[in-house]
C-alpha cells in the first residue's frame, strides 16, 4: 500500500495471493470468499477446464451459471497437468507468488499437488487440501448428508423416505472453513515465518457441525432421534401458514415476547390464555409452545388464511413477531428484492450479459462490488508474464506447444471491473 | 510465545481475545470456530443467560446441549447489562483485551454494544455485527429460508407445500462468515493498525449462497425456477435407493468415469449402452443423465433391492461410484462413527457428563482437541482478576451488588481440559 493511504479504503485482504486448483464447490467458494475480501485469487484448471467446467445449471450460451457464480472476481489461469512442464509452470507460479503467496487451496488429490511436494518449491507454504473423508476416501455433498442424520428427519411428518436437502449445506460450510483455515495459519505464518499442511474433510465439516449444534449429544445423552416435525421448529413455535390469497408465510416465537406479540396480534391472547390454563401450560415457555404445537397452529391457521399477504404484514407490523413470505429464485427477481439490496451489483458476466450478482455479505471498509467471473483461461498471459516475467514470445510457444492452454484474443475481460 | 517455540506448536490463532455477546447459531459458532483455532474467546452473557440459555435438546439435568455444543472451549462471564456499572465492565474488559484483544463479536443489537459507543474505548476496535437483514429488521433461519427460494424445490416431487430445512444452514454459514470478517480485520488491523466496523446480516448471507451457486443467475436469465426433484440431483444423477435389508443408500454419478463404474458394477452397462442408442443420449453427458434418471435409477433399482447393504458395498468396493447408507444419529453413535474418528475425543461436560463431542474440522498443527463448554458464568472471577487486575474482595462485592453474576463456588471447571 501507499504511505498516507486511509487504512480503511485498503482491501482486508490486500496482497494475500492464493493459488486455487479446484472444482466443484467448497474449494471455489473458499477462494471466492478471500477474492471478495481483496485477495488475488488464481484458480488454475487443466486445459480445458475442470469437471466442474459444465455443471447446470447452464446459461443459453451453453456456460455454466454455477462455474462463473462461484468464480467472481478470480483470475484464471490453465495449464496442461498432464505435461511435466506444465506441472512445473505450477510450482514456479507459487514460488514467485510473492510474501503474501505461498497460499495453495485445493480439492484434487494428485501427489504432485500435495503439500510435500509442493512444500519443496515453497518452504513456508500455507496447504490446504479439502477431502471427503479424514482418510481420503472420497465423498460429496449428497454422500455426506446422507451418512449425517438429517435427511431421516427432514420434510413432512408422516413421510417415511429420506429428504436430503438442495441447498448443498456442507459444501458451503467446507468452503467457509477453509477461508477460515487459510487466514488463521496466514496469521501465524506472519507471525512465526512457519507454513501450515492443513486437511479439511466434507464429512467432518458435518459432524463437527452436528455435534455442534447438539445433534450428537442428545443422541449419546438421551438415546434417541428426534423426530420428523415438517416445518416446525424443534423445541418452539414455528409454522408454515397458507394465505387468503394462496401464498404461504413462515411464522416464528422464539421468545416469550415473540408469542405475546403474535397471540395479541392474531386475537388470540384470551383464547391461548385459556387453553394454557387447561393444559396446565406456559405458552411464554419455549418447551410448552413446542409440546402443544399442533392445537397452537391449528388455533393460528383459520387467522392467516382469513388474510392476504398484505393483510397479515400489516397486522404484523410494528410487533415482534418474525415472518416472511415463501419465494422462489425468480420472485426474488420479479420483486426487486435483488435491486434494492446494495450487497448485489451489475455485472457483464461474459457469455451471459448483463446481471446482478453479489458481493461479500461482510459489508467492511475497503472491499468493492462484486466482479464477474472470469473466461476459462483468460488470464495466463497476464499470470505468467506478471508472476514469472515471461515474454509474449516465451508465452507464445508454450501455448503453441499445449504447455499452456491456448491464447483467445477474445477470451473475454478476465477479471473483469463492474459494471458503473 | 516463548522463544525457541516450534512455530508449529503454536495454534494459529494464539494471542487473539474475542469478546462475544451472542445468542443461538451464527455469533457462538462464529466465536467457537475461532476458539477451536486457539483464539480466547470470552462470551459474556447478562446475569441467567441469554435467550438461548434453555434451547433445546436439553440434557436430562435441564442443562442445553445446544447451548453447550456451541459454546464449547470459551469462557463465561456474566454481567448485568441493566446496570450503568455492568456495561462500564464490559469496555474496561475490551480496553484492556490487549493487543491481540479489542474484538467484538455480537449478534446483540442495543445501541452500547455497538460500534460507535466501543470504539470509544478502544479506537482500534475491530467489531463484527450480525442482524438478521442488512437495514437492521430482524430475520431467522427460518424466516431467511422461507424468503429464499430453496423450501419450494425441497421435498419430494409433485408435493406443494414448502420444506424447510432442519440444519440451520444459513446460521452456519453466517457464522463462518463471521470468523472469516473477523480475521480477515485482523489481518488488516495488523498491517495498519486500523479496526474495521463490519456488518453481517442473515439475510444476505442467504442471498450470496444463492448467487454463488448460480440459482440467482439462473432465475434471472432464464426466467425460470428448476423444479422441484426429489432426491435427484439437479444437472445429475444421484437418488436414494431402497436395499433389500430395509435400509436406504445414496448413490451418486459426477462424472462419466462414476456412471460407467456405476454400470459396470451393476451389470447394466449393455443395457445402458442400448438404452443410450434408443434415446439418442450419451450418458456419459451429466445433462443426458440428468435428462433420463427416471429410467436410469429405475434401471438401477432392482439392483438395489437385491442387495443388502453390505453387499452393496462390497459390489461397488474399488470403482469410483459415491455411495452412503443414511445414517440416523443414533446409528452414528451405534455404529462407532463417532468413536472412530479422530476430530471428535472424549469431554466431560459439566451437568452432561462424559460425551464425544467434536473440535475443528481443521486439521492443521497446534491446535488442541474438543474442550467442554464452561458453565455459565464460571469465568467471570478469573477474567475480571486476569484482565482488570481486580483483587477477589472487589469482585466480591460486584457479585454482592449484582453487577457480575454470583461467584458458584461449585461452577464447575470453566474452560476445561479435555479428558486425557
Amino acid at each position: 500500500m501507499a504511505p498516507g493511504t486511509d487504512p480503511r479504503a485498503i482491501a482486508p485482504l490486500d496482497g494475500l495471493t492464493i493459488l486455487e486448483i479446484s472444482s466443484f464447490i467448497a474449494a471455489p467458494l473458499g477462494g471466492l470468499t478471500l477474492a471478495e475480501l481483496g485477495a488475488d485469487v488464481i484458480r488454475i484448471d487443466p486445459v480445458g477446464g475442470g469437471a466442474d467446467q459444465g455443471r447446470w445449471p447452464l446459461a443459453p450460451s451453453g456456460i455454466s451459471l454455477y462455474w462463473t457464480g462461484l468464480n467472481q472476481g478470480k483470475r484464471s489461469v490453465t495449464l496442461n497437468f498432464r505435461d511435466a512442464e506444465g506441472r512445473r509452470l505450477l510450482g514456479d507460479l507459487l514460488a514467485a507468488s510473492g510474501p503474501g503467496g505461498g497460499i495453495v487451496l485445493t480439492n484434487a488429490g494428485q501427489e504432485w499437488l500435495a503439500y510435500p511436494a509442493l512444500a519443496r518449491v515453497r518452504p513456508d507454504l500455507i496447504h490446504l487440501q479439502i477431502q471427503g473423508h479424514r482418510d481420503g476416501r472420497p465423498a460429496v455433498d449428497y454422500t455426506v448428508n446422507a451418512a449425517t442424520g438429517f435427511p431421516l428427519i427432514t420434510g413432512p411428518e408422516g413421510l417415511e423416505s429420506p429428504v436430503n436437502h438442495v441447498l448443498p449445506a456442507w459444501d458451503v460450510a467446507c468452503g467457509l472453513y477453509a477461508a477460515v483455515g487459510l487466514l488463521a495459519a496466514e496469521r501465524r505464518r506472519r507471525r512465526t515465518g512457519a507454513g501450515s499442511a492443513i486437511t479439511l474433510a466434507l464429512a467432518d465439516v458435518a459432524l463437527a457441525v452436528a455435534g455442534h449444534l447438539g445433534y450428537l449429544a442428545e443422541a449419546q445423552v438421551t438415546g434417541t432421534d428426534r423426530p420428523r416435525i415438517g416445518n416446525h421448529l424443534y423445541g418452539g413455535l414455528a409454522r408454515d401458514f397458507r394465505t387468503a390469497d394462496g401464498a404461504r408465510v413462515m411464522a416464528v416465537a422464539l421468545t416469550r415476547r415473540h408469542f405475546a406479540d403474535l397471540a395479541a396480534a392474531t386475537g388470540l391472547a384470551s383464547t391461548f390464555t385459556e387453553l394454557e390454563r387447561l393444559l396446565g401450560a406456559d405458552f411464554g415457555e419455549e418447551g410448552d409452545r413446542y409440546r402443544h404445537r399442533e392445537v397452537i397452529a391449528a388455533l393460528l391457521e383459520p387467522w392467516f388464511v382469513g388474510r392476504t399477504v398484505a393483510e397479515v404484514e400489516r397486522d404484523l407490523a410494528g410487533t415482534s413477531v418474525l415472518w416472511s413470505r415463501y419465494r422462489s429464485f425468480t420472485d426474488l427477481v420479479a420483486d426487486g428484492t435483488l435491486a434494492a439490496n446494495p450487497m448485489l451489483g451489475p455485472i457483464t458476466q461474459p457469455a451471459v450479459g448483463p446481471l446482478l450478482a453479489p458481493g461479500s455479505p461482510l459489508a467492511v471498509d475497503g472491499t468493492a462490488g462484486p466482479r464477474p467471473a472470469p473466461t476459462l483461461g483468460a488470464d495466463t498471459a497476464a499470470v505468467l508474464a506478471g508472476l514469472l516475467g515471461l515474454s509474449a514470445a516465451d508465452i507464445g510457444t508454450l501455448a503453441e506447444r499445449g504447455i499452456i492452454g491456448a491464447l483467445a484474443a477474445d477470451s473475454g475481460p478476465g477479471q473483469g471491473a463492474p459494471d458503473s
